[in-house]
């Protein structure tokens, strides 16, 4: 759309803009002095473009604006498109009037032509200019079309959009790790996930998603986790965890299925192509997994939890990047996971994985008050601070289902990275609180 | 979808189902005995069918479930699907199975039929069972609509969406109305908006939009005013305050047509006819809004706000439910707010109202560094905590306009309620933390 400061954007401008006068706005991404010529590129969000100055042609005002252009200053230029074989995309601006709209300082804190690597602790703290780099643009990108399709794979399946609360009353999966707030005088807590209000909502709404932060105390510092993060989340009556595994795998399927149409340039700056998927996934139940583990030497006992170097041994053993783990024991996981019916050891449950890392975790639920008091009992977890949770099991409660998915990890998946505050635009952990 | 516990949604069972199995699930919506009959009517998310019982051709088994049956309980039939012209859409059920999969307690705390109004107190605390109301689940089915709606507007116009951090450093709009949390032993702060987050993503990435939570520790208890509500926020580069009230029309006109094509039936189970949209709505200056209520007698002095009831007021004189209210006195906006260049007095900013209702608030931001420091300076803001947010202004900050919307305050609009803890699932105020 034309702006107050623009009629088109940079990366639009083509061969068949020739001889038309055109207004851009952007940021200085490179300046080049050949001698009689001076070459800018002028980035926005569209992509590049080339200006090119004659030093004879242009006038003496123009000439001194040029002088005064840093890198990432900010300019709007009116001119005309020439044809020019040697510019990107055949055609450079040949301008009559340069405005610096705002002078970037020199020298910046971080290159962001990509040609000085910074690490990552740098990139975060400069991360306004890190988010200019083409990488993070084609990881911001991704991730759009990511949340677009996600969406509409979950909308076309009869699930509807919802907010559950973020501000609650009591711990909801135990209370480790949770951020105390200061409620009106009172303690309460930052939602670690909307997982039992989510349940209430498929009590009521049958099939609701959810697209929201939530929050996790967490005190180590690792690749995988941070403070604040996006929970993708659905929860659906008269289903169970083999319906709702169906519909997780095709999210996947079409999230990487969209990916790899819609952002073929992105990953192509990324240097990364997303892992095929083809359905079914491969599942394999937890207690096939241990001994698959174990037939490789793997110290294991049934009963324990899969650590990251078990998953990536089983991703090798099944040569499959994308699988399902099943059916863990019951003990390990959340208390409203459902037993299973003829073997109550272990569990309606499930998690996807990616390599060596949990991409997302569901299960069938409990959805008997009875067994629902005994599961928190048996944990140790106090019944009268569910109440709130309780009271619904009285009222017409379904059976239900659902899942959680981090987004970040998704989005570790789908670009290559190697650590979620990569692709989280301000990550939020135990040392980082800006910016 | 088919899922473990029903093959076809109530609401799809029409007269082309004849003489088919079918296996539904769902909540007992109505019971009613008619001596040799029974008549049962089962809800899902989809709506309602009809089951029927002849209380001869019944096995004993049969009718001893549906003697159990009370309202809300949880069912799964099967059956074979008869047409008969009294039943809705022309069918019903002949059960040969019934299974009770949650019994419902009675009575009910709340009733669903509507019969029986109960007032917003009640029926937020029984809000599971209120949900389930054909009004609360209109409303949530407007909602999805509205959301898929505006990112589909936004991203055709080349916004792209992103998440800005809840857990904040310090204060971003003065110190006011911020709800604190423990951050690993720290405090912080539960961001309002994303107002400086957003203003920086527009100086990386040119477009963005968010719609997530955001929180104000409001003491009053107003019909308008949550202490957790959905923030809609853009920002743009290169854009000014004009060009975003252009976005925010467009939005607000797609929306409107989405509801009225997309939901008749909800509006119709509502009883209400969202306003006519045309394009431009009309835009008042605040100095002619003063002059229009000052020449209806109305105190009120050029420099303050504009109250409800003067909105409301400025509603009628203009003969139009929707309208822009633009560039107010820049001492009663925010820091931010870039004041206009001919007439510093006044800024480049504006309201979306409703009715007496603001539904949106937007500006140009200043995109000075010492022009920003000022007017930090001029409302007694502490100008070192904003120093994560002005440090960028010396790399490249390009000119940008914004605006953010209540998604609760749209709903209003939409559905013709009146309270926008009516239109949130799980409402938080001073009152109500739970459920």
């Amino acid at each position: 759309m034309e702006t107050r400061y623009k009629n088109v954007m940079c990366g639009e401008i083509t061969k068949e803009f020739r001889g038309k006068e055109v207004v851009i706005a952007g940021w200085v991404h490179q300046i080049r002095d050949l001698g009689g010529k001076k070459f800018i590129v002028i980035r926005d969000s569209s992509g590049v473009v080339q200006v090119t100055i004659s030093k004879d042609a242009a006038s003496k005002n123009l000439l001194s604006v040029v002088e005064e252009l840093t890198f990432e200053s900010v300019v709007q230029i009116r001119g005309v498109v020439k044809e020019d074989p040697r510019a990107p995309r055949g055609v450079e601006i040949v301008p009559h009037e340069i405005k610096l709209l705002s002078v970037a300082k020199k020298p910046l804190p971080l290159d962001i032509s990509g040609k000085v690597p910074a690490d990552i602790d740098t990139r975060l703290r400069e991360r306004v200019l890190d988010l200019r780099r083409t990488e993070m643009r084609a990881i911001v990108k991704i991730g759009d079309t990511v949340l677009k399709t996600i969406r509409e794979v979950l909308r076309s399946l009869g699930f509807v959009e919802v907010f559950t609360p973020k501000i609650i009353a009591s711990a909801t999966e135990g209370g480790a790790s949770l951020f105390p707030v200061i409620y009106f005088g009172k303690e309460a807590f930052l939602a670690q996930s909307p997982q039992l209000y989510k349940e209430l909502l498929a009590a009521s709404l049958e099939r609701v998603f959810e697209i929201a932060p939530a929050w996790r105390a967490e005190e180590s510092d690792t690749p995988y986790h941070l403070a604040e993060f996006i929970s993708i989340d659905i929860e659906a009556a008269f289903m169970n965890y083999e319906d709702v595994m169906k519909i997780l795998e095709k999210v996947i399927y079409e999230v990487v299925k969209a990916v790899k149409q819609e952002n073929e340039y992105e990953l192509k700056v990324l240097n990364y192509i997303p892992p095929d998927v083809s359905l079914p996934l491969p599942r394999i139940k937890y207690i096939d997994a241990v001994k698959m583990l174990r037939d490789r030497g793997v110290a294991i006992e049934p009963g324990e939890d899969l650590s990251t170097t078990h998953l990536r041994i089983l991703s090798e053993v099944i040569e499959s990047p994308l699988y399902f783990v099943t059916e863990f024991p019951t003990k390990i996981r959340a208390f409203y996971t459902k037993p299973k019916d003829d073997d109550p050891t272990y569990s309606e449950s499930f998690d996807l994985v990616w390599k060596h890392l949990e991409l997302a975790s569901g299960s069938s639920r409990i959805h008997q008050k009875e067994l629902l008091i005994e599961a928190l009992k048996e944990r140790g977890l106090n019944v009268e601070s569910f109440s709130f949770f309780l009271k619904w099991f009285d009222y017409g409660m379904p059976p239900h289902a659902g899942w959680g998915m981090g987004y970040s990890r998704l989005l570790l998946m789908l670009t290559g990275r190697s650590s979620v505050k990569e692709v989280t635009l301000f990550p939020r952990d135990k040392k980082r609180l800006i910016p």
